[in-house]
């Protein structure tokens, strides 16, 4: 953790990390919005430019098996793999988020539902109360698609409310809203414990903390690569299946990329051994290899290492924030422990209500009781000041902190305008 | 048509399309593979450079809304729109044909069983008995996560398998296997007259001849980009809703992007109106603008056009083929009747089981009986004489003819390649 009054000056200078920025595209803005899109990895237009003018334009069909096109969901996924704690040979890339999410709830609902013979079958999805909402949707259509039910409970309860009719809980790791970070160990042993399987929505952590997918035990996993993972808007998301599910996993979208021989093109299907089970069709390879040359930044970065810089970024920032915000404006969602936060600070204007998880409080000073500001014209001051953040209705500011990329002096410039834009709103 | 005799030249220098070509970077290499992957038109690097330096690099999260990332969905189905007979408002770009034909089977089956109300509901999904396989297993998927079930009937026979019991049909407009071309208008009306509901999978059709979805009364169409409409290597699949059935299309995949407000995030689903609601999660903003950039060789094209040069192209080719390729060596799974062709010529090698459709046996001279050649081994060969179609087991030759880059020249040479090919073999 950093010194409470070292300077960010100091801060960077000792940061270890703070090489790897000059591999992004960055300029004059402060960009704390890596959260929600990466910035650009310097190595991707020409990669892409490849991709696209030699690939595509001179090999066209041939690339299929000589440049590694059919290859690269399992091939990028295995790259993913170490940044989530996981062995090689168990994520897939591709699909959507939500595709993804569809895929790995209906599986885990059927191995639960086929785990439950000879007793009453597990029939409830438990939903994170305070979910990214399209796998709240998602798990509703999954539950009517199997038979199943769904109930929200807190993401902190989920080991309370996991018992004999647990079929599947679905967990995000970090909230999307608060920065919350929850206890994946804990949480998947306590869903094992009562006979369930769970599924992680790891999209606000992947690359920017450690995910203990083996070690913990977790069933399956979902995550987003245009976030921390820089793979650029709307690249493919991934599915890690863990090793010993992978015979067991029963896809709902069984489509001819995940045939054990897709060009067969035989009328029944058998699906393909191993994660490529967890394919659908055929992979948008502009996208894909994009993402793939964005995952080159990580090469030799320990993640345990961004944790560090990460906890020490945000404490920088809250700290500041208290420093520069009027009393009383702003009250932070985002835990204080360390243990229960992620790599986002969001702050809530006008303190009040925090939402389901990790509002301790302490972001705002005690102050005069002005009246609170609008989180959407004080995002809009912000930007005007050229610190990009982002907001969450109702009243959510959202700050990520991308240890690649971020550095100290972001956060103080960040919090000294955000000090600025409140006072002027 | 073409006049029987005229030569490639001839029939080049007439070429209202030739024009077109330019707009695509092309080799020495004969490349008529597609139907399978389209050429690059020549415009698409500059604009993805574009994207990725510019729109992502520079501007960031603000491209969402100030570069038109976030409609880009719904802008990129308009402007396909056109092509397929479709006015606008019915289209979405997104995801994988698979997923785009798990999305149309399983809302068309729950349209269909709503209408059984008072009467036995109807269960039964037929499907095309020679379709691409993905569509076979995501409709199996469908079924069993709908109660319904699958028959298989060929194409040709939907018509007459429609009955009481039907709930949708699910056709592929041309075989990807013999380049038959099914009649969208005549099945269409032939299964609303039994009540069901009908999904075309017009992947092997659009950009290649008129498709009729509005004035066909189609219910669904699923199309594929990286075909006919040069979108590039994976590039996302469309998906039409009619108009009509808007309001009831109930997703099985009800993401975030399809929500009526995404961005209250709001815990409970409440569908957008229009073709929104067959969005699911972020779109692949890449890969989409590269197809939206790649669609731009279409201004000012006539389907009717294409139509007219594609049936030309296909009668040259197969004339040609006649002329060079020793007798009995090769069959032409393709129909030699216009209405029945798409814009794809099969030839299996060595004659035999032409396969469930098109075999209309005059694609090889009466001959020699010699023995049959190894399709494998013929695409081989005419690779290394710079001449790319491909081949799908077993003993298929295909060859695509895209009008707005394929010249008769090429179908010159490839039928002459052939030849060699076949006798070297």
């Amino acid at each position: 953790m950093s010194e409470p009054y070292a300077t960010a000056e100091e801060l960077d200078a000792e940061d270890e990390l703070a090489p790897y920025r000059k591999n992004f595209v960055l300029d004059e803005t402060v960009y704390l919005d890596g959260n929600s899109l990466g910035a650009l990895p310097r190595a991707v237009p020409a990669r892409l430019a490849d991709v696209v003018e030699r690939e595509w334009g001179r090999m066209r069909i041939r690339s299929w098996s000589e440049s590694g096109w059919w290859d690269a969901p399992e091939r990028i996924g295995d790259r993913i793999a170490p940044l989530v704690g996981a062995a090689e040979g168990q994520i897939v890339v591709g699909d959507s988020t939500s595709v993804n999410i569809f895929k790995a709830v209906v599986a885990a609902v059927r191995i639960a539902q086929e785990e439950s013979a000879g007793r009453p079958v597990r029939s409830e999805i438990l939903v994170d109360a305070a979910t990214f909402p399209t796998d709240g949707y998602i798990a509703e259509s999954a539950a009517r698609m199997t038979g199943a039910t769904v109930r929200a409970v807190p993401a902190a309860g989920m080991a309370d409310a996991a018992g004999p009719a647990t079929a599947v809980a679905l967990v995000n790791h970090v909230d999307y809203r608060t920065g919350e970070l929850h206890d994946l160990a804990a949480a998947t042993a306590a869903v094992h414990r009562a006979g369930g399987r769970i599924v992680w929505d790891v999209c606000h952590s992947a690359g920017a903390l450690p995910v203990e997918l083996d070690a913990s035990g977790a069933d399956f996993a979902v995550g987003c690569t245009y976030k921390y993972l820089n793979g650029g808007p709307g690249s493919p998301a991934f599915l890690y299946v863990r090793r010993e599910l992978q015979s067991r996993f029963d896809s709902p979208l069984p489509g001819w990329n995940s045939h054990t021989d897709p060009f067969a093109m035989s009328p029944g299907y058998v699906p393909a051994e191993g994660a490529s089970r967890a394919r659908v069709g055929t992979p948008d390879v502009l996208s894909m290899l994009a993402l793939e040359e964005a995952l080159k930044v990580w090469d030799g970065v320990d993640i345990a290492a961004v944790r560090v810089k990460s906890l020490a970024l945000t404490d920088f920032f809250l700290g500041r924030v208290r420093a520069y915000v009027p009393g009383g404006r702003l009250t932070s969602l985002t835990p204080e422990a360390h243990e229960r936060r992620g790599s986002q600070v969001s702050l809530l204007c006008g303190g009040g209500d925090g939402g389901d998880g990790g509002n301790d409080g302490n972001g705002g000073n005690d102050g005069d009781g002005a009246s609170a500001p609008d989180a959407e014209s004080v995002m809009a001051a912000l930007h005007a000041r050229g610190v990009v953040g982002d907001f969450r209705r109702p009243g959510v500011l959202r700050f990520g902190f991308t240890p690649l990329y971020t550095s100290f002096a972001d956060a103080e410039r960040a919090a000294s305008a955000l000090g600025e834009a409140v006072r002027a709103g």
